[in-house]
């Protein structure tokens, strides 16, 4: 028989997204309103194994209902986050001057229980859920996932937070873009977050009506980008709107410039710039990009953001409740369920090249440069 | 064997919603895309059966690329719509002055003849989608139905365009009332659309972090509502915001305020003020209503209800190459297909007294006042 | 010579405006940057002199940096405000039952010698500037006052924050209006604030595109609004948008509908729906009420209210370093400084009937119904 | 005696900024109602001495109601803009391959006297203004000038339009950044408009509440930059943002990198990007940079710039009717009125470094970097 729950932890790892702060909310209240006491652990597990820097004692912060008041649509997490030091694979300086990776997961599941958790709920992306999974399993911990990725790119949920309002934000840039580039008879090249799956870049440039939309799941040519963009200019519309999902292939090509040149650092601005130089020496079109980047992350979410937020936050204390543990909870319409751990973690959804949404895109005249 | 499509009509019945032209674009990109023409008939069926009102014979007007440019973020509908005059039933005046209701269908039958329609898209609600089902058979008429509805509440479709736009509305305006609540100690009722089902309140409620929702499908006891609102002050939470769907029932009520009192007009504010006079006497706290009424109709479409709309709109054009007809498109997701129309048609989906975003409500300390 | 400052007192009063908090922030940076503490009395002066409302004592709370951070963009005011109970006529209730109105600012005055306050700042319109004015006379008291209205209609300033807040709300709402009075051939009445000046209407009803604006300095004709609903359509436009201030009054009226049935109370509402059903009467139209009401004063004030207020506050600061006293800080573009008291207080800046504001919206066809 | 007006011309020129179709509107309609006709004159001057590239003769379109129609609230120029090609420089291609700048702006006045204009209204920046006059001197050419820059650098009013739309969304990212600086502890550099004044980086970076606001009339010193990070370091904020104008100069430098590595064509991102990797390595910080560049341009006007806009507008056309000639229309709170146009062309507005929002943000704890 399970124990019952009386002390429970959450972190939340990785890229920041809209709504870990509303997810945080619901955990406490659901909690809370089952007379169970919630802790936040600072910057992913940093609060429980890097001591040291916390020097007030705060790497683990109790979380009241008055510490989430007024939160929900607040963008960022209270509670921190990091996507640098997986414990398991800690950079630490050695006494030569070299860098060695160690294992550190043992710190953490004895600071579990140091604390008196009884369990932990994990909000984080692909990597973050793999690492709590593994966690839970050396330590014996009950573990409930919330899935985050604002690259939507998850399997086994029809939706993550933060997707809706990153999309959100690219297609109200985009609109931005238009009336300027209309105005001035440029191309303009929008670059947008996307390494491996083209969600953002795909329904931004739908609902933006973009003339070209790049994809990592569709290689492109640019020869036929050139092409549409003189297509329109013979057909009297002087100006074009190119969205690009950063981590897009040439055709042939077999890596993407993020792998190649900008590496795993979250930075931005390597392909969106290439294009659009490549544009303009091919068109003769004056062209300028913007990199949507870290813009993406942040602000406040969407209403849809929220609600999926708090739906999930509230699902995974009712999964706790309910003597779960390895599993995720996911949006499966109308419902917000859970599903085991291992049928989300290090699954890539990618954008099916046949999905209605690709061929609505053909249909308005979208180019996907192949 | 189906005859080849050459030219088909559009037309959008009912209240209007956010994506209405984005619908209409898809449409036209699509079906032009196939080489097919595409008219557009004025307010509802009124272009095609009241040539009277249109002088200058513009009451079925071709719908070409160049019209449908720029459309896609602006709300209302290019063709105009109506919610009044059903034409099986329309109310004509008689010479000794009373009125009597009359099937004018035959007309717009004949009228899609003379015009050589091939098929019609018809973009509308649960009536007018149901018109359009009995013109069809009667007509021998090839027609897709596109759902539409604010309120969210179709059976077969996990969404509509519209409501998430509305949503958002109201959760914007939520917010702005909680911050004038919170400085003045005040109670405020926001009465939103929903007169047989209470998604917008409920979703907007839980995004907006209201205190108390009050839904068509759970009766209500202003007795309870006082005393969360009481509970809230002895907290030292001197403010509250209750979500009142238009719809609402009493417990023991058998009709909302709406059916009594205000019937099928489209009118707003019967309810929300009613409510919240009963509060100011039951608590003795200022309390002020705001309806937000035609304020959710109106305005730009969200990213997510642009791209929502363009889907069914080209999925529309799709399911009619295919050779169907009698068909609705619905949001199955991950994929927008179609389903028979009388699946659709007739139906009010409620807001299941079970789901998670109630339990989630609850969880997060929200009265339903039950 | 003028004793330095060490502690003073901050107080919002009035219905509240979005910029509140930022003019707090800055108010505190400004003078904890100058070695000053800075207290918040709760509730205009409620903190102050009616202890017993506030439990724990918290009726005057210290305003560190701390408790000022992240309040910059967020609606309301975090020290509460009251446009009830004015201190020099406080309506007490008497042993006989009746209410009678008693002087109780000898406690205020007392309160601030008892907390050693070396000043106060005043945040508040034109009715708490005269209060605060009276006041520091009375008990010899460092007074800087910040001028707050919503409706801009304060003397000696060219705007006032909150303002424009309240116009850019009004005037998206007008934009979602349009789109919905348009698709059903409607006539939409918006209702805003302005009880005595016509600035939300005015600029609201111009940046929307109204097509009729009714404002308390130029007296309307009904026949001539319409008229003006008339001609539209007989040109084809069969939709018109009037935006309506609460205060507006007809030819040869001489009180509005606000002060004859409305009363003090904030209540909306009247002027707007009365309009309408005329309108309605006499066109035949279909014509529908919004009334914006409270969701004009809430909410995140705008970038230039933001600024606005920060300036106004660190203004404030400034100006009591300087010794001044009795002033309050104004707007003379480019440049915030300050004027005395009584050359604000109790005075109304009405739109002149000829200011280009007016010309421009003659010229862009606008009707007043005049 | 002045000559009755009868046909106008109206051009827009330089880089687009929201509110130029809400001052084309205003034209229009101030001018039909006057009984004039209006023409615009397509990208700049092109539409009149380039007719090769208008191959369907619509170099100078006719501007009536109907075509200006719901145009208000769109960003961009529907008569289309440019900044290449000064007609009195204008760059031609000779036999020997070379380029040979010529003056072709007898070809414009020749087109002028062609099109029987009486009088030509330019919207412009600093340049187009000076050019405009230059032509309308030499052809004597009734012109009013309407003022246009995003920047807000013009001398001689108070606030052109774009202005506030531009803050409005730079002040919206730094929002955005801000939630992402602090859940992963970084900095953030927002790269924002400005070459040579600073007021877009100023007001937004108050109003955003920014830690440091570099500007091209502050000359700073990267160390006094670094400080302010590690101050914030150690005083438990572990983040920052940087609010950079493009044209910032550091201390004893002479030219900007704009001048520098960029030239005068309109690309953003050089110094942004420069003070980032300067931060990183100073404060071993995480520091990212986003550049908003073009993002600022575009977007539907503010209500504010919407109201100024058409007030612009409709003074241009009134001060026609008055007989001037050789003024351009300025806000001159709170009224719009008209003054020479040579004390406006080549003269720039500078941030006063005294001036009041300067001293709030140095109360706000905002470092300039000096």
């Amino acid at each position: 028989m399970t124990q019952p729950i009386k002390r429970i932890a959450v972190n939340t790892g990785g890229g920041d997204a809209p709504g870990l702060n509303a997810v945080i909310r619901a955990i406490v209240h659901a909690a809370t309103k089952r007379g169970w006491e919630v802790f936040g652990i600072r910057d992913g597990y940093n609060g429980i194994f890097l001591p040291e820097r916390y020097p007030n004692g705060d790497g683990v912060i109790p979380l009241t209902r008055a510490r989430v008041r007024g939160i929900t649509h607040l963008g960022g997490t209270i509670i921190g986050t990091t996507n640098r030091g997986n414990p398991f694979h800690y950079p630490m300086p050695q006494p030569d001057g070299t860098i060695k990776e160690v294992d550190r997961s043992g710190e953490i599941i004895e600071g579990f229980k140091k604390h008196g958790f009884d369990a932990l709920i994990a909000i984080g992306g692909d990597g973050s859920l793999s690492m709590a999974h593994e966690l839970a399993k050396r330590g014996n911990i009950r573990l409930i996932g919330v899935p985050k990725t604002i690259d939507n790119d998850l399997e086994g949920t029809v939706a993550t937070f933060g997707f809706d309002s990153a999309v959100s934000f690219a297609t109200e840039a985009i609109d931005r873009l238009h009336s300027t580039a209309e105005s001035h008879h440029r191309v303009m090249v929008v670059e947008v977050m996307g390494r491996t799956a083209g969600w953002i870049a795909l329904n931004a440039g739908v609902a933006g009506t973009a003339d070209v939309v790049l994809i990592p799941e569709i290689p492109y040519d640019m020869n036929l980008v050139a092409e549409k963009i003189n297509a329109r200019e013979a057909a009297g519309r002087n100006f074009s709107i190119i969205v690009v999902a950063e981590g897009a292939i040439p055709k042939g090509g077999t890596t993407s410039v993020v792998e190649k040149e900008v590496g795993k650092a979250e930075r931005f601005g390597g392909l969106g710039e290439k294009i659009a130089a490549q544009i303009q020496t091919m068109t003769q079109k004056e062209t300028r990009c913007v990199v949507l980047g870290h813009l993406l992350r942040g602000g406040s979410p969407t209403a849809f953001d929220r609600l999926l937020s708090l739906r999930f936050g509230a699902a995974a204390v009712r999964a706790l409740e309910e003597g779960q543990s390895g599993v995720v909870v996911v949006l499966n319409p109308p419902t917000v369920n859970y599903i085991p751990i291992d049928q989300v973690a290090d699954r890539v959804r990618h954008v099916p090249v046949d999905c209605d949404t690709i061929l609505t895109a053909r249909d308005l005249g979208i180019s996907f440069g192949d």
